[in-house]
């Protein structure tokens, strides 16, 4: 079991992320509240708070987005306590401690435009989903300022909830019909050490599937289908993907946290068949997950559309968090690599270079007219990749009994307790476009341990120098194993060379069929029709073409692009429908990041590139 | 404007449609009988016949696949006055006049199971349809028999129709859901020359798109769509194929029908503009039309996916017929090509090589579930893939005031009448397999007129020869003229070269896109699994991919394969769901005419093969 390394002890210095980090603090987080302003989530609040009865704008989880940008916020706060949102946040926890009723319960929807209604809806209604955010904003928060009053208004809300759901006398069965909160009181529990958080989540990952929400909505049992709600089955056994993406990655996100903390290995293999079906089955080339606009969801195996691809940006989130949890749990690097993959493609797709600009849905071809926007009527995305930035840091590093891991690359410095004493590793890479990877140790005496190095999956010869010198590491389950006594300034080198690679999918997968992607390292490319010299639908890429990279520092906020020879498809004259196959000619071919598509002027775009 | 050459004037000699007459006529025809006894199609108008209220089984268009098997019985009667299933015919047509009401009426659906009802429900209830139906099959039967029995009963019919519907005193606008009789109605004029039956299919045809089924269905304008039945608009405000298909095509074939005798230049120009939309934004390769089961009809420009293709064998008849009127209005050889590329794929697909088998839905691609079958529910598509070989012969050849056209190459003898004057011609061909035509006439005397032989678009030189010296003639709109005054005895050589082509879709075609299809002559091939080293998911073919006809007299009848080198895909392993792209190996692929396939173990098929 690895432990993490908490926000605090992981600090970005400079390259790829700190970037990010910083242009997520400066505007991003900004824009966020704006929005939240505008659209009227803290107005909502405000309105409880004054026990106002109408009024109430958006949708009815509009509490959620709000949370999850406090969550953003407060995270930010841990490296930069003089952070200007920290005004905000404090009034808004003003806010909400003069909204939280009596007994604990807290949800501006009900309060202010159904009074009376509450807990009639948990199906639909999101209700424990909204609070469930709250908890993680009100951890974070604490976590970030040591301050008590936002985590004090969690837990009278989360008393509330033991109150009325949970297996003992008087209680009744409840879960929310979008998981989430499973995660928000596993998080309390450990922020508190009070036993019944962990008991809320409990019953909450173990009643699923009880088909609740068929007698809450007069559903007879033969006539109901819970899939969509995660509803139909118990946990344990699903075998595949189904329903929502988003709640089914949370709901699993969620029995892990409590996996891990029961030791509950029935859940932990339950969840690792499902990410078996999800990635291997499921998954986008780009690491995000969820087909079908249908469902905001899956369908079956293998069924992946590319310009109708759904692939929400919370669902690649959702995944993150997933894989993770099976990450620190079982030590392998496979979950760690789809954590990666998502997060350099399906994830950071999901927002513009300049930090204010958000898809929801990231298709992976485009005919030119899917674009960021400022902000959704269902405005979950935004915040969501907000805080996920502003927490990246918890992510890089952990630590076991015998270990430090490292599993993302980048430069920062890790504060770990290693074999018992502090050890300062400082990491210093142009990851994700250069291939090297230095690594230095501080620390006060000697320790014997192992350093833990993830070895992408996408790499095929990674090689480690210590001081100079090439070592032999042991590669075990996707970690590169350096085990030694660790004295004050040791250093580490790590290449992780990047070979421009073409990938190909199952032949199961219709919409790929006789199509390329490329990668390099973790990046997953895509072709916009502004850098080539034909129309995508003329663009070919041979099996054999040469692609080199070239580092641009200019081109949209600096990438590594892939140029080599491509072939063009003669134009079409005339009107008929088919004729002789026309021989294809050598075209100049330019991909980007999949990420930072759409940053230009609008144009068609593609990831699967037709192969000749 | 072209004259028909009748069946009676055109008889096969040998070759490949006397070979499908032979066994249209020796087992495809008396299945059809035997299905229709066994499935209740006669027994319904026996029960009609009986005056019964009971026992009427099937769909309510049960009728009218009877009609059609009779109206093919007739065609064989033409050249074989010993056909054993003139008994049938002679009994079924007592029944019928036994059936027929004193108004004329006659429908065994409604008769039978709904008395009363008639006439409530020209929407649905294929009424007129099946009388239309009638109506074909009787003028076939007189042509074939000369007795007047069965088209007495077909014009006291039609007189009840025209008693009921029309733009006369009394009488209500009035026009099938499921268009036919149009094209019967103008066949019963023809054969009576009186003027009131094509003025009920000038009514039909012209007052379509009256919206008359919302009305009676009580729909409200404003809610109604009536595109699936061609009832949105007028006729000849129709710019793209729309509603159901067969419909579509039987409505625009009867027009024109109406437009070759009226001299409507207008209906000529909206159905060329329709067929031009047909043809070259809504029609697979194979000739057929109708994308989509849901409409059993068109969807959109260039929405013409592989697996799911519905292109029901009516629907390639339909645009036959409908392209057979356009050629013969206009002269031009591309609505012949049109005829025969639905001819030799989409329509002959419909039927297996035994001839007792059929496809209603004709998919370009298959995963092996997919298959022919003795009967259907709904079987309109067996009787009339039957009643068309039966009555090929009479789309062969034409003539005009100066010339004897040829449309379809194969070996008969053809009685014309030619520049005032009866002449033999003789044609010999193993098409659509070798590519010479050799034709021979023989004449009382010398007469100067023009033969025109379709050069197909397919062929990218046809050559001829005069008495065996090359002659150069003229390419008019896809017909070569050779002007002379023909000599008894006079040989003509046409040589018309058949390259395999591999074939592309406009980019347009998602489903096609990176695949190739191949022809050769007027065969479109395919592939069938069973015929590769390597499942078809693997086979890929390049565009320079080297293949050979071949000749195989043992194979599917006799065949013309395609064989050549084409490349696999290493088999996956494991169970990732992308990897690195792997090299493609040499692997030797072989086509099948599209027509033949499922003719032998069931097993995969596809027409567009992927290319590399």
């Amino acid at each position: 079991m690895i432990q993490p390394i908490s926000i605090q002890n992981v600090r970005w210095t400079g390259g790829f992320w700190a970037q990010r980090a910083e242009t997520n603090r400066k505007t991003t987080l900004p824009a966020l509240f704006k929005q939240l302003e505008k659209a009227g989530n803290v107005r909502n609040l405000e309105l409880a708070a004054a026990g106002k009865k109408e009024g109430y704008s958006g949708p009815l989880y509009m509490d959620s987005d709000l949370y999850k940008a406090m969550e953003a916020a407060s995270y930010a706060l841990i490296h930069h306590p003089k952070y200007p949102l920290r005004k905000q946040l404090d009034s808004i926890i003003a806010t909400l401690a003069k909204a939280q009723m009596p007994d604990g319960y807290l949800n501006s929807f009900y309060q202010v435009s159904q009074p009376g209604k509450r807990w009639t809806n948990l199906r639909d209604a999101h209700e424990i989903y909204c609070g469930g955010h709250m908890v993680e904003a009100a951890v974070a928060y604490h976590e970030a300022t040591g301050e008590t009053r936002f985590l004090e208004i969690a837990r009278r809300w989360s008393d509330h909830i033991d109150s009325m759901f949970g297996d003992g006398a008087g209680k009744r069965i409840g879960y929310c019909g979008h998981p989430e909160a499973e995660i928000a009181f596993m998080k309390l529990y450990h922020a508190t050490k009070e036993k019944r958080y962990l008991e809320l989540a409990r019953h909450m990952v173990e009643k699923r599937g009880s088909k609740i929400f068929a007698g809450e909505h007069g559903v007879q049992l033969e006539h109901y289908d819970g899939t969509y709600w995660q509803d139909n089955v118990p946990i344990r056994h699903h075998t595949t993907a189904v329903g929502h993406a988003v709640r089914f990655a949370y709901l699993i996100a969620g029995a892990l946290d409590l996996a891990m903390e029961t030791h509950d290995s029935s859940l932990l293999e339950a969840a690792r068949l499902m990410w078996h079906n999800t990635v291997n089955k499921r998954a986008y080339i780009t690491g995000g997950i969820g087909n079908s606009a249908h469902n905001e969801g899956f369908t079956a195996d293998y069924d992946l559309p590319n310009v109708s691809a759904y692939q929400e940006t919370c669902a690649s989130i959702a995944l993150y968090l997933w894989s993770y949890r099976l990450m620190m749990m079982t030590g392998e690097g496979q979950y760690a690599d789809a954590m990666e993959l998502a997060l350099y493609n399906g994830i950071l797709s999901g927002i513009n270079l300049r930090g204010d600009m958000f898809f929801y849905v990231n298709p992976l071809a485009s005919r030119g007219e899917h674009h960021r926007r400022e902000w959704y009527a269902c405005a979950c995305c935004p915040p969501n990749i907000g805080r996920l930035i502003a927490s990246l840091n918890q992510y890089v590093a952990g630590v076991s009994e015998q270990a430090v891991w490292i599993h993302h690359y980048g430069s920062c410095v890790i504060h770990a307790e290693a074999a018992g004493a502090p050890a300062r590793w400082t990491m210093e890479s142009d990851y994700p476009w250069r291939e090297k990877v230095l690594l230095r140790v501080e620390s006060d005496s000697p320790r014997a341990y192992e350093l833990r190095l993830r070895a992408p999956g996408w790499c095929p010869k990674p090689s480690v120098k210590v001081n100079g010198s090439a070592v032999r590491a042991l590669l075990e389950r996707g970690y590169l194993v350096i085990k030694r006594e660790w004295r004050d300034g040791d250093q580490v080198e790590l290449t992780l060379p990047m070979p421009v690679t073409k990938r190909e999918a199952r032949p199961e997968v219709a919409a790929d069929q006789g199509r390329i992607a490329l990668q390099r390292g973790p990046m997953v490319y895509c072709l916009e029709e502004r850098d080539q010299r034909a129309p995508l639908e003329r663009i070919r890429l041979p099996l054999n073409a040469k692609l080199e990279p070239k580092w641009e520092p200019h081109l949209l906020g600096g990438v590594v692009t892939l140029l080599g020879e491509g072939r063009v498809a003669a134009e079409w004259k005339g009107d008929a429908l088919y004729r002789n196959a026309e021989p294809l000619r050598p075209t100049p071919v330019k991909a980007i990041p999949y990420y930072a598509w759409d940053n230009r002027q609008a144009c068609p775009m593609e990831v699967w590139i037709l192969g000749a």
